[in-house]
């Protein structure tokens, strides 16, 4: 129970796709994650899935279209929606899904999401 | 389901204590708020409560120590904590809780929450 400052979190890792638990929220981890490159398409069935751009600029693709986010840009994808995001630079989100979420939406190939 | 922009949204009100709401997340409403002032004294009991300060500071008074957040530092008070926040001047902060929860804890006095 203290206050997170976020760049001072980001400023303790460097790999990219490996969100990091910050703070937790109603059975919700709140985790940031840097990231480069193109993630995998996957959805999730249980959970919406939070994205708040914090640096840089991230696309998220749906099967239908690109939604495209710059700092200060948020986005929530429904459960059940298929999605995959790509970033040309590194980019810093802030995440919030529901504790124990794969975030490949595969348990087999989730990152093991640590606290920092 | 669109991209918010936070900063577009924040120029669209500039009444405090007014929660808005820009997305909603899990059966959480995701809004946007800007204080100035005291808020008053209260508790959730039935939800944490998350805080994200996004321009200013806010001071979280809680009945044994004050949070003092500025931009990039997020907070989240556990439910049944009573809490206060007090901003000396304007703060804009992002606030994520169940929908239908009274910003005050308290259903007569609580804002109503608008989507913009």
């Amino acid at each position: 129970m203290s206050a997170v400052n976020l760049a001072k979190k980001l400023s303790m890792f460097s790999e990219h796709w490996s969100p990091k638990i910050v703070s937790c929220f109603n059975g919700h981890d709140v985790m940031l994650v840097k990231a480069k490159g193109e993630f995998n398409w996957h959805s999730h069935p249980d959970t919406d899935d939070f994205f708040l751009v914090l640096k840089g600029k991230l696309t998220i693709q749906l099967r239908d279209r690109d939604v495209n986010l710059g700092p200060g840009e948020l986005f929530v994808v429904p459960k059940n929606v298929e999605h995959r995001p790509i970033a040309d630079e590194e980019v810093h989100v802030l995440l919030i899904e529901p504790v124990g979420t794969p975030n490949t939406g595969d348990e087999a190939t989730a990152a093991n999401k640590v606290n920092i």
